[in-house]
């Protein structure tokens, strides 16, 4: 766990073409520099929004070299990509969810001023979640990479049929599935596409990936948790029609043959969550566990 | 329920694209003829088969104004193919499976001309299957209509997003579903791809569709059957890449806004099984019911 | 279904041993009074309310005989007693939920008075609900009867071990079972304890009941829906902990060989719907299906 | 993980009350001495099969003061009272089942005496399995507690209601079940009783338990895998007739407001696994993964 950092300089990220969004960018940072920080608005969100240049536009080459922290106001989505983003730098996340909480997102846009300030004020803690390196593999070549933090997703392509591929998991046969797909989830990734698959929640501290199949025509395959440590190994087979797609964002068209290989990432992302954050918490509210007749 | 016809001009029709089942389509219209039939090869299982002109070709018109019975040779694809086909001329259908036995094809290639020789002396039973009839409409026009014996799936598109759409029944709105898709089945369906989504087995005589989300955002949203005298209107809304699939064959591609629109079909498939027949058995065999350690 | 009649003498039933509803029956009964009804005050709601007598206490076999209409006031479970009891005299019911709405009491407390006047001046809907009859027989005897309007449910016993039994439909085999129980529900009971295990939700007009595996050790053993023509035997096979409930409520233990028929009943039971209401509303706001994040 | 030990004093543990199994204890036995081997007969093993003295018989605590490895001849239950048994003294288990390979027992019983000749020679492979540690609390008294390798089950009791109760996990409030029960396994346990209720598979090296609910009234409630560092407290709640199984033996009868406090055990199973143990050969052959049609 990193060390408990002051946060001086702040990058605000706001979701990807969203106009709207501008008047919270701005209020965010006026707030920000009210309270003696430096603000760096990520320039595709400035430019979506109509800002004027100061407060300081800046890439994400620059946030990741400058910021302290990043302040996401959008959804789930957003973290996502700025996740991959900046995982590479460690540069901490807070999400500002602008209708709703998110599962990433833990402040509600209507408190974002008052828990910034109980977070620059030392009043937050760290956590940190493990992320998926990935390859696609076309014979010797690696053909594309990415790092996701929720998930890989090898799915059936734009024709629908069920697709076939081995998976092997440090180089020993699981099984031959053939299925519309398969996820590769991270504990974080757990409660978002796996869930709907009826694949299982796996706590943050859990240091498992889930594999969980997408209707799988073999009835007794279920999702199966492996060790984070683990290298898992899909291989497409007798397939035309099949597509990889990281966090719901990057994805690559497969060819037969083609072979996604899926590790525990070097990088993380480090969560900032505001006081009185609860995993649990998040779970029955944004699950309607806390009660109801059903 | 039809009467029980007498089986004399028989259709063979062989699984799309396989040269491999020529010797097969053979060896039954050999014995066949031997029989006393007269017999007519389905003209593109002909051509891919490589088989020359007498017996004599006929194409699906002809098929469908002279045939007593049809006899597939293939899986159950070809089934359902044949299925849609030949519904508007009531000609009864019997599976002959390649390989292991399907859920609609009843025979083994082994037993093909034995079990044949027991349905031609009149030891058979007849069962009609319901199909549904779906159009799409797009203002005001129909853009596509089909038939379908087993199913009709409205599925995310290429690039792999969850789509969200309107669910009316008889006029009434039933939910606004986000997920990867939503099955309308058949009892037929019920064993299908409905299966691997979780949905309920429908026994043939159930007059019911199964409406059977594919990972649903809400995890609440359960499978529902409705009586086979709905109809039942999908409106794709907010969704730019979406697709309807018929039986897992014919498609097309959905606007946003576009409406379709599913009711039990005029048109049944009648389907001759052979004696001893029985729908719980060919259950037990194919969901490996029957025993074993789990 | 019924001719629409008007309700003139109107029975109240409240939830069992519930003395805190005393106070909502003496409201309604001087309502339904002051509109020119007679009331019958169950005899039991009537002694655990510590209500005096008039208005005129009555046991079930004279609310049987005299009631135009049954008010309600609990919960589901108090609708499936009021239902069994009533079904063979044919009086028609409607629920007062005294929290939130229930699957089958379809009045708010709050709103108990206005509704019911709506009610008694013509305006609602009739709906008939199929309802299972089953007898427990031991060897040549028949050991017990009930009707029931959710469900029959064969479950393991104190001990907890899992059951095995045997089903057959219509005479002919369908599976052997080793699991914790088998549900066997009507439309009304799949939305009560058999969704929880997986069961599909059928629409009341669908003409089936469904049999719901519990925890089955074969994991491809999947619910099925049947006809409710159908005639469904389960016969206990080497377990000597089992018992077999009805709507949760009646029960009876189960000896090894003891077998549980299962038919469609000559009853049914009558709800009285008030003005608006909606099968399928009811299903979007009980499962919380209308929205949210997930 | 131990050392490879040589075994030279090896028990022999028949399943509980089978007579049956006395031909092939006895055949093991004179097996195990012809190669030189100390054997002991397990005392009620030796009972039951009627075999006279010699081999030495000896109780539980004499196996675990003596025994370099225990030979268990029976199913997946055997396995699991003589892990209970003997994990406190670190006595690995190698299993022979009766009929087909078990989940726990490598070896067929035909070919019991050619494994066991490969691991006395040296070719076999240990495995450490995580075991529960579970008390039951009743005010400030525990008032019972054991040890388990598959799972804890906190279950309906006789009457079939459902049970409620509240989950802390670490101290912290996770969630109000109301379900028939909750199933608390490890990665031993995740396929047994828990892949029933549709918990995940934990694959054995992943430090976790799922805690997977039984039927639960909210639909949401799905499977969560949380550190086996975690310590989980359910409490039931309302609640008077629960009951806690361990690995489907030990039982114990709750009370309204009971506490099963449940952590990982500090004693652990070491299974001992013949040369070509592949834990995924045995998944894939013990649930049908290896292919057939669906």
């Amino acid at each position: 766990m990193p060390d408990m950092p002051a946060f001086k300089t702040i990058a605000l990220i706001g979701r990807h073409n969203s106009p709207d969004i501008g008047g919270a960018v701005l209020a965010m940072a006026h707030f920000l520099e009210r309270q003696g920080c430096t603000v760096l608005v990520e320039r595709r969100t400035a430019e979506s929004c109509g800002l004027p240049p100061p407060p300081a536009h800046a890439d994400y080459a620059e946030i990741g070299a400058r910021a302290d922290l990043a302040v996401v106001l959008g959804g789930d989505g957003s973290m996502l990509t700025a996740a991959r983003s900046l995982a590479a730098k460690r540069i901490p996340l807070v999400g500002v969810n602008q209708g709703r909480l998110g599962f990433l997102t833990d402040i509600a846009a209507r408190e974002m001023t008052e828990t910034l300030g109980q977070i620059l004020a030392g009043g937050y803690s760290l956590e940190e979640r493990t992320m998926l390196a990935a390859d696609v593999r076309r014979g010797d070549a690696v053909a594309f990479s990415t790092l996701a933090l929720n998930d890989a997703v090898v799915n059936k392509g734009a024709v629908g049929r069920l697709i076939e591929f081995h998976v092997h998991i440090d180089g020993e046969f699981v099984y031959d599935l053939r299925s519309d797909g398969l996820i590769v989830t991270t504990p974080t990734g757990s409660t978002a596409y796996s869930l709907s698959s009826n694949g299982p929640i796996l706590e943050p501290r859990v240091p498992a990936f889930a594999l969980v199949p997408i209707s799988p025509h073999t009835l007794s395959n279920r999702p199966v948790a492996v060790s984070d440590r683990s290298v898992i190994e899909i291989t497409l087979r007798h397939s035309i029609d099949a597509r990889v797609h990281f966090d719901g964002q990057p994805q690559f068209d497969l060819h037969d043959g083609d072979r996604v290989t899926i590790r525990r990432a070097a990088e993380t992302t480090i969560l900032v969550h505001p006081p009185g954050y609860s995993y649990y918490g998040m779970l029955r509210e944004k699950l309607h566990w806390a009660g109801g007749a059903l």
